[in-house]
């Protein structure tokens, strides 16, 4: 897949289980594909919220003697792909806040669609914004009462939650409880777990499991969980009972080991894969995916179709943040980092490339040229989804529609530029299939978003 | 002087020069002896805020590359001494607001003395803070009534002022001009000075002399000071006329270098040396000052007494923050690596031992027991400043009055537990002389705190 | 495959290529996966040779000032496993010497078995080591007559060549050439390519073609290949001819992408699995393999036996060297971070569960008790190597014979204590099989090591 | 004095006192002023020699677990100026040597003559130099003969010694013991010290009083020290007897605490200022001292001429490494970063400038351009030393002839291009009165070299 789009964040958290900012640390490093430009961990010590965070990945960010600082059995942690438009790490997570009624912190995953509509009617209020990010305005609209009334604080929370729009799955740690919550559509994934006497809350399973925990469920679209020495306590804050689950998150953003309402997403993949096969065969004589995102498909359409699943690209696993890039004259005279091409395993091959997605069409074209100049004699691909044409709204860093490959071109075009012999891109009811569901978002293919837009997000 | 006392930050902008973040880069580095623990530049990048900040000193936290990104002509910047109470980074200066009518950004040094009641006040209003920081409250003030006027901002920062009560230095960055102002008490430094075309403000007049520029004068008690394309339009904000100066500006915290209100710290320093002579000459062979903020007083008290100054202790330029400290048991058998006392100067001889004030006293009973280890015959101490006896509540970090060494002692039992000779501490009247003023604050020998102090933080 | 092996080193070459270092530093990165200890580049920059080294990833050790300050169109690079031994930097190479008949820079991959008596015969000449490492006594032993001959110096390397015995792939810069030289046994790997005008050497042809280079040819064993400005000029050393190339090169330590004399490694490994299947194969409902090392002989045991090959493993990609490992008592509990194991997909399963050897057996314990966690039914372990069960002494730094898991058991004791149902270790035929080859060096699966062992090494 | 020249080296060193290493650390750190660039520490760990050094300050390289890692009673360390000509870290010290009589480590203070000589005698009998630093000659000659003979250690490093000519602190770290050496013409300074029931070795006394210990005495010019188990044994390998300490020593490069053969640098120092008075007295206000290493000369003079000394020039104390210079722009706009002039003190004063030595000249011409821009109505330099005239063979890092300003300027020449209304250089004689001595090196003042130059060192 093109490097032109991006999951926003992960978030983690724990409740009741000692040291529990290191089992943070565990589980934000099982989450770090979901984020690697930054990442912190707030917990509760001593009836006290103490925060570290930093640029980087969980590894370069925390050592151990930061970590050691960090006491307590409550906690709660994020990872960040972007720290774009953020003014210094201002917008690095989790955020706290004082209050006369209680200090909070607060992780978020998702993006709001009426952020702008909101921010004016808080700053009219009174509020004051510190970062430019989406997450800020939560803790505002729970806190913008406090003063007149007695709410026990869910129900303030509640309330906010039902004035944001968009996507979002929100942990917030108080002195004595962690509250987490899904947006009513179900766009982005959140789950809960058992560990020890305790639990765990985590954007993906994998982490659960990382860090020896049990998977209990997920939480539910519209629901709001409260954790605190009562146990669990669970809520609806929103009777809407949709379940547009992102389907970015099967193809491309979380890890294979995870699963996400019931479904796990190498079996979601390698069924794309199956189906792809199904919809567009091919005469040829090996199987290729796309390293990492992309095994699992391949590894569906060989099956399916009974020829051999190559690894026909290779990945540099040493690629890092202070990787010195090759010039622009460098790569054309063909000093290829991040993947290549194996000579001798597609030489002279007729080759099914399996990619998961389209997005600006340069990774793509690469990846053909290196295969063709390896040798492979013809290059099939296969994307496993279907065609990007429209922005996501909803925390998915897509590139505008301006850069969007497949926007402004038909399938002819496409197959023309990115120089291959043929193409074609899995359809929307193998993905509901490939997920066993019937509903998801799908807006980024299809133009359908499940929320309001608010006219002012679309400028 | 002992360890236990620290001014808390320092602060520099610059309007109307190209290259200002780099000219705050060179600013900050000459207030660096205001704080070490953290600082920050914010500049006006293309009608953008952007910010640097970490913790650390100015040459660990910038880089070539991060000076090279903040572009534009206006920019100010912060050092700052301590990070205690902070989560995570987010008490560093300056702070940046998100406003509808405009972001700013503020950077302060001093310490108000009704932030409790004012958090408290604007909570009710809606606020919600995101830091510990005194520094905060003032950007709630100044926007809490942004809804409803259209006020000249000049109007709503004056009354904000107003409204705040302590002591402080405060730069204000908008996305067309600076306000610098200061306490109507006079208690922190604030300069303004010329550079090309434009203008740099800085807590001390050596930042200013460093970058090139020249000095205009201070910013007066009670002022604030717009500067932007129209040129400099000052105001008071208050009529209130008196002028408190920290004492402790001229004693220990700033560089000798420096003018404050008129009077330069060295010529200071030295009269406070001679006074100290004719206040408690005494039979001697050598003077010793406690380098570096003793040894001007050293000079002022060689010349008047005629004695010879010596450098009978010697400091070590390397200690760094990274420096890994001695155990106990290896200070006990006398690695000393701060400070040593040399035995070929000292050896034998009647020191006169010049430092700047007593603070725990742990210090000073170190520095006479090397000096006597070292062979000193007598040892004479004289004190710079007065007792040291009650806290500072205007931004200068002394230690609780449970801690003052004199608050609790007679002269004699000073003397005796220090291990001297004899002792003097240096007079009131000296103070006033040696600046040439008659007014200062004077508080922590005296308890006559200048402002109010509001019963909730004498707690 | 267990933590307790490890390939040493790998070398990287540039001959008049401009900006050459830069070509190394990308070499290098290609063949990071031989060795993430340590690393360094020397190039020929106006005639002196210079060097840049140090501990760490080539990404860590190099930054984008250091590799400009690296000129000229000649140099050689390495990349080293361990500095287990080493005092300070000083094992790291490339090693420069100095000489009045000019200085030199040595790069080596392998290790000696005659050192000891190599070593005792060069002090007793006059020599005076800085390193313990093997590859410093090459350097002694070309240099040791240079003061009475004027042999060209091919020549007395060739003679070094012949005195001494072991596995190594060594490349040479001095002020006008490189020389790369295979032992004669042919043990470790290197192959030449074409570059622009000039030429690269490299341990694994995945690196050349990383850098846009054109494989020409593997350098022979026993033979020596000088580059100057006349090109490419190739002697043989020795007359010896055999090709004992180190099989675990294709087992574990190769990149699937690079061809060993002829070989592709991922072909090699895929028809690793496909004999596993020949040889024992089982009723099961999934093959999953360790990875990533054992990916492509998953890949091949399913294709052979049409059951399909799943992601029942997942490794987390963001492991670092400043990682904080879990603690015992947390790793008890089930923290697992290096290696999932996926429930969903292994759950109820027939897992036959591919690896590329057994060293220690921790390892593979861990992952099938990771696995049954999971809900496999049942587990049965192919292995697609033979038992480890004699020490290398070839560069490999396996465990010793005490450490060696399957030296001290037999196939049902290994069966039983690694908790599988059934376990099958690949045959040396099929090695040979699937190499095409009729030689290899299996002397850690034999004891039948090709070179004389020289006593004092056994001990 | 101008940045122009650099002393070379500090040596330390400790025997018999537990966790040596930690105090060799704390010794290095007081000798940091001898060396920034590079530092090591070898350490005697169960019977091998542990080393660990780096580029950078004692507190950049080391940290706690480095350390911790270096146990035992028998250390030595190195702090290094410059790794010029170094090839990687090579140059770095202390070296270690591999033998089979044994493994040795050494550090070096100074600079050899002959150097060019001994590597040609050295290569024609078998050595291979791997560094390019003169201190790797010793060892080879310590070692050339071990193969023939049984001659007792001490004998092949007497031998050794004699061989060298030049300048030189050595000490050398075997399983055993410890040796310390000085070169016979007594160039480079050596204490010795008692430290608990062990001893220690040092550059300068100020080490050896920081780490707790008892100066003992100087070991003498072609002194070699054993320290061992049986205690001190001393012996001299020479018996040429002069004193030829460098004077630049007690001019510059000398921590002000340190005694240096029995005189005290800071009183050297004030001697040589009171004698500046008395040979070129002059009608002014105030005496100013270049900070740091000038302000004792100016202490002498102000004292002897009965005018005030004052704190005219301030040193900013935070100058790192990692520090951005100012853009050659911006320094010509009077951005001044490392010293600064104070107006209030010097504004319309006669100033008296003492300063140590000129070298290039461009520092004092600066230092003159800000005093008089700061005010100052008549500048008379007065420098501690003689006119700098030759260049050092024996480890100052003097430019060369070409750029010693007053190689070719008379006196006249030098007053009108430093801009100064008078200008005098101390005279010799005053240089032997204040170090109460015979006899010195003043060979870059006079050319009158103690030792043979070898024609081929003078090219």
């Amino acid at each position: 897949m093109d490097n032109g789009i991006h999951e926003e964040c992960g978030v983690f958290g724990v409740y009741g289980v000692p040291d529990a900012a290191r089992i943070t640390y565990y589980g934000l490093h099982s989450l770090q594909h979901r984020g690697q430009e930054g990442c912190g961990i707030v917990c509760l010590d001593g009836g006290e919220l103490k925060c570290i965070k930093g640029e980087g990945l969980v590894t370069e960010v925390f050592d151990s003697g930061k970590l050691d600082s960090l006491k307590g059995d409550m906690a709660i942690g994020h990872v960040r792909y972007s720290t774009t438009g953020a003014s210094c790490l201002d917008n690095v997570q989790p955020f706290v806040f004082h209050h006369k009624t209680g200090d909070f912190a607060l992780a978020h995953n998702g993006n709001l669609v009426n952020s702008a509509v909101l921010r004016r009617y808080l700053e009219s209020r009174g509020s004051l914004f510190q970062t430019s990010s989406d997450s800020e305005i939560l803790a505002h609209l729970i806190r913008k009462d406090s003063k007149e009334s007695h709410l026990p604080r869910i129900e303030a929370i509640k309330e906010a939650l039902n004035m944001i729009e968009g996507a979002f799955a929100f942990l917030i740690l108080t002195e004595n409880r962690i509250y987490a919550c899904r947006d009513k559509y179900g766009l982005r994934p959140l789950s809960l777990g058992r560990l020890g006497n305790g639990y765990v809350v985590s954007s993906e399973t994998c982490a659960i499991e990382a860090v020896g925990g049990e998977f209990i469920r997920d939480i539910e679209p519209g629901e709001i969980v409260c954790i605190d020495h009562h146990g669990l306590r669970c809520n609806k804050y929103s009777d809407y009972c949709h379940r547009f689950m992102c389907a970015m998150e099967y193809i491309y953003f979380a890890r294979p080991d995870s699963d996400i309402e019931g479904c796990n997403v190498h079996n979601f993949r390698k069924l794309s894969g199956r189906y792809l096969y199904e919809e567009a065969p091919v005469e040829a004589d090996i199987v290729v995916g796309v390293p990492d995102s992309s095994l699992s498909a391949a590894m569906g359409y060989a099956e399916a179709a009974g020829i051999p699943n190559e690894m026909g690209l290779v990945k540099n696993k040493y690629i890092a943040r202070t990787f010195i890039q090759p010039s622009q004259e460098l790569r054309e005279n063909g000093v290829m980092m991040k993947l290549s091409a194996v000579r001798s395993i597609v030489g002279g091959k007729r080759v099914v490339l399996i990619d998961d997605s389209v997005v600006r069409g340069t990774t793509s074209k690469r990846i053909v040229k290196m295969l063709r100049k390896a040798g492979a004699k013809e290059v099939h691909l296969r994307i496993a989804s279907p065609q990007l044409i429209r922005p996501c709204f909803y925390g998915v860093d897509i590139s505008t529609v301006e850069e969007l490959f497949c926007a402004s071109r038909n399938l002819e075009q496409v197959r023309k530029e990115l120089g291959v012999d043929s193409v074609h891109f899995l359809s929307k009811e193998a993905l509901y299939n490939a997920g066993h569901r019937s509903e998801f978002c799908l807006a980024c293919f299809t133009g359908d978003y499940p929320t309001d837009l608010y006219q002012e997000e679309l400028k």
